[in-house]
């Protein structure tokens, strides 16, 4: 049976993306998309938006009856609404997909706090590459010692207001764990001046904004006489869109409770 | 009680290195090494010549006296050489650490021939961090389909005179593992002129020669929107001498049998 | 006074964002553009084509009525099809901006024999950066000697057909150039087995393929204990667009002659 | 007529290195070199502190002495002792080439005015390829408007002190003048937490630190759709032992005067 998945922002790039993503995906439909009243948007085929022609779902802006009539929601909007939209989730027990950045920690309890009666998929980061980037970089952390002092750096393009980005203190988390330690208690974000040599066991973060740069990121183990570089570039934020849809279908028939995508992948 | 070990070519740069590294190392000493009848390094002391002071262990040129003499020989030379040293192991029991390159496989089947009698740990590449490299390597291709091309590119030095190097060759093993193929079968290394479009499920490879470059590796896994590379950067031979001494190590009270660094570092 | 602008192949991919470009850059205006006869997209408004509402400009299949209306025709397809729009540019006196690839050295040698009558612009890399790129690697291959060994390597998506690409040949000119040697004696493409060691003065090109990538290039110079790398990574095929939209531009009131990029950005 | 050049801090790892280079290098000697009152390398042959055999001449304590007999003397110090021997060049009459990293722009001003009566080569990096890299950083931040944004990411062994390194400032600074802007308004050394949007001119600096890492420079132009990557390794500090011999022998005959390693290179 084809599963409904209903979009916020369907109006968005990342929302037209979806409904191109979900147009060429087996097994699910796009049911329904809204957008804030008032948007020029309203009343228009997702499909004509997206740029394959009419589907027959028009934009609505009732996030509640959207809940109410699809099997999972996906996500990409801002943390305030996402936290409404959690809500909506667990009032309907229709599932959620999360794609959305920014998000504190606070955020994501609050987020977690809604699965006691539906199921969540949160991510910093949807593409299959990244996630896979941080299984790697947990399991390459723990098996090297402290000799290899572990640096993160990303670049993204000139528009991104937080650094270091979500991804990269994602897989600064990875190498943390691997290691057994507390990233906040290790993570060194701030070089400038005279800073001393680099702390044994430091996990360092580097940060470069511009252009249109949609995502790199490099994970680096640095020894006396080698270096490993563990490094992830997207091109195309197709990959985001493409993680999400994966991770709807996966919810299906999925207990109550918070995941992220490296449970959608097998990762772990 | 202390690794006795022994070094062949133990006057050239290699051989000087692992004098030094095992100076520092515990539970292990040099304890004996040769050069070839005729060399002006006959008798000098090992120490000496690693620029560490006096040892009190002489250069000879009786290998059969020192694979006799010692518990393990870490073995740099070249393919013929190695050969015969495979024999002296296998005649005498002493174990054998061999990091030459550019043996064909036929020489390796010589070489795990030798291990009826004896324990022989052999690597193209000695570094810890390559061979981490390998096993994410082999992991990451089996945990993706064949949507995303592998390549893999190195550079190394205007000396080396074989193409791909042995490691980038092993690395494209490790993939070709990983996806479940034969490298042979799907192997691409010459790209020139009007060549078509990438087959599907090819492994692809890149050669780069240059100045003094230890030996950069890196493998690429691109899709459509994300690439993911991993690379591994050695910027001292030092690396590939640690590697030898932890193997040589290792090998105390080993059962006969031919083994590679991966079982050395516990990668599988 | 406004330039008017043909384009040939005006409803594929390039010729959509060409419609884009020149609707958003200020004195000059889509006057006209072709399909082949039999074209679905015969007769539709260019500007609903690329997506940015109608134009009142439609899809013909007549180049030579192209080429009499429009002050200059910009032209990325295949090189049989461009000889002929270069003979229909010498014919009307209409200038000719060429971005197709694959152009062996006599069919380029004919686009220049069409520019006693008309002016051509053709480059084998249409952006910016790249064009810049050449400058400065001919000026840095000028200032070193062949101590630094200068390696080539390119990476596209996996549909490309030739290999190297134009573009890293185009490099390669610019580094022999400023060297002073001929391309054709020290081009170095394949690398496979028993090479031997590198010769001195060699240019070496590595090629990679794979994923959706639009073209990444790179030169090093390497030394002995140095390394420069100059590099260029293009993200998206717009800066095509823009480099082509610059050189129309740029050919305005301009002598009959044959013109590259570095003329049109004043690099040479 | 053979260039003496003479060697403080001759054996340190730097001096070594530089007894070695010179004595290699045509048309100079190495003429004395000192270590500070105390040291256990006091009276020592220099040629044999660097491994090529006893020169014959031996290690002293008298900068003074050194001074007043040698033609030049090179200078891989700390801030404060490089200060006293600019004195000690001015009284003397002797050339000096400084290799200090570290120095504050009052401090090179020092230096700077001790040139009324001498001529001294100071530079941030001493290499052939980071100089040649300073001239085209220049030349293409004067070349690109400021839809390029430019980012500096350096990154250097765990035991560096300062952030950013000497010379990635000093290519901050090309880039800064080669634009017509002043470095001091532009940079943007620290990324941490909610930031905003990047903004327009700016020139970002990024730090890596890690392993032992000897020197990696990269400048980024990056704007929409395609990316200019400018960079340099050095892999041995030989590269800054070749650079200040240069600069000695350079330094023959010409008039007093402040001096960087773009005069001695010819590139500028």
């Amino acid at each position: 049976m084809s599963n409904k998945i209903g979009i916020v922002g369907c109006a968005g790039r990342m929302g037209r993306m979806l409904t191109e993503v979900i147009g060429r995906t087996d097994s699910c439909e796009v049911y329904g998309g809204t957008e804030l009243p008032g948007s020029p948007n309203l009343g228009k085929d997702l499909g004509e938006l997206a740029g394959i022609g009419a589907i027959g779902v028009n934009v609505g802006d009732d996030p509640l009856a959207l809940f109410e009539a699809c099997d999972v929601v996906i996500d990409f909007s801002v943390p305030e609404a996402t936290l409404n939209h959690a809500k909506l989730a667990a009032k309907t027990g229709c599932s959620l997909v999360v794609g959305t950045t920014g998000m504190t920690h606070e955020q994501v309890a609050e987020l977690e706090a809604a699965t006691i009666t539906t199921s969540i998929v949160f991510a910093r980061n949807m593409s299959l590459g990244v996630n896979l980037l941080m299984s790697i970089v947990e399991q390459v952390a723990a098996s090297l010692n402290e000799d290899y002092d572990i640096e993160v750096v990303e670049m993204h393009h000139r528009h991104k207001v937080d650094s270091p980005s979500g991804t990269a203190l994602a897989l600064g988390e990875a190498a943390a764990s691997g290691r057994g330690v507390d990233l906040d208690k290790v993570a060194d974000k701030v070089r400038d001046g005279i800073i001393g040599a680099r702390k044994r066991g430091d996990i360092g973060f580097a940060t470069l904004r511009g252009g249109d740069v949609v995502g790199d990121h490099s994970v680096i183990f640095a020894a006396d006489g080698e270096r490993i570089e563990l490094g992830h570039r997207a091109s195309n934020r197709e990959v985001f869109a493409r993680g999400a849809v994966k991770a709807a279908n996966w919810l299906q028939g999925k207990e109550n409770g918070f995941y992220d995508m490296r449970n959608v992948l097998g990762l772990k």
